[in-house]
């Protein structure tokens, strides 16, 4: 099993603040749209979600800004899956930006397998998909200075 | 000093996802537009930027999303301060769904004061700024069913 292959960001104009450099919600955006590739290489992909109306949700999103990104900027979202069960995905993107592969954000998050329905119910992965994602899973150790989700707090003194 | 006026969100079309509601990230960038919102409340308004190179980036973002929203629904973020000093503010965005007020989604950010420059560095917020920041710190009691932000972890057993 080949690892994710990485998602190169189209920053529109439009994503770009008064700051004159990516808007933080937008790294977000990316991510998203970086997930939805993570979904077709998985084969959670529109035609999957078509025929079984199983899909991924996001229970939770965590974002790390680091560095600014500019319009002009190259930027690559590289996804690990760091931990999986039955029913659920935590996912990291690592935002790379430019030919020196600085890393501008860290974002995680954790997506749960649903049937969409009246009501919409979680539901185990396929066998198969479960299996890929399994072997995707992270055991490298996370750099240091990659930071993880926590409580966000003024920590003083 | 009056407490922040609420935000309501003009959801876009193009932020519908796949899944026929708001995408994860987009909840993202309604929390953004309302930090803008709080921003002009504040006085860090375009003008007080435009003056002194003085503006908010963010740090951290964290999303919980706790029930989907669609095209048609109407949308409110009631922003709080959690947190606050010289230099940081902690807010939470807390996303009202429709007339009956359900609770969406909660989200948190952590902002910085910069000036803008080469390089832009951190500075204090303005004394008088600084003063209303503090007067709208929340002292209320979090309600049990609102999240806040964590490790995003699959806990097991």
């Amino acid at each position: 099993m080949e690892a994710l292959k990485p998602y190169e960001v189209a920053i529109e104009p439009t994503w770009i603040d008064y700051n004159g450099h990516l808007r933080d919600a937008y790294y977000g955006v990316a991510f998203s749209l970086a997930i939805d590739d993570v979904m077709d290489q998985l084969g959670l992909d529109a035609d999957y979600r078509a025929r079984t109306r199983g899909t991924l949700y996001t229970l939770e999103m965590h974002c790390h800004f680091l560095h600014e990104v500019k319009q002009s900027d190259a930027l690559r979202v590289r996804c690990v899956v760091l931990d999986a069960d039955a029913k659920r995905i935590l996912i990291a993107g690592v935002f790379e930006r430019g030919t020196d592969r600085t890393v501008a954000a860290v974002l995680e998050a954790m997506l749960l397998h649903v049937i969409q329905g009246e009501p919409t119910k979680s539901a185990p992965l396929p066998a198969a998909i479960a299996d890929r994602v399994e072997q995707l899973k992270c055991t490298a150790e996370w750099p240091s200075d990659w930071p993880r989700s926590r409580t966000l707090a003024i920590r003083r003194g």
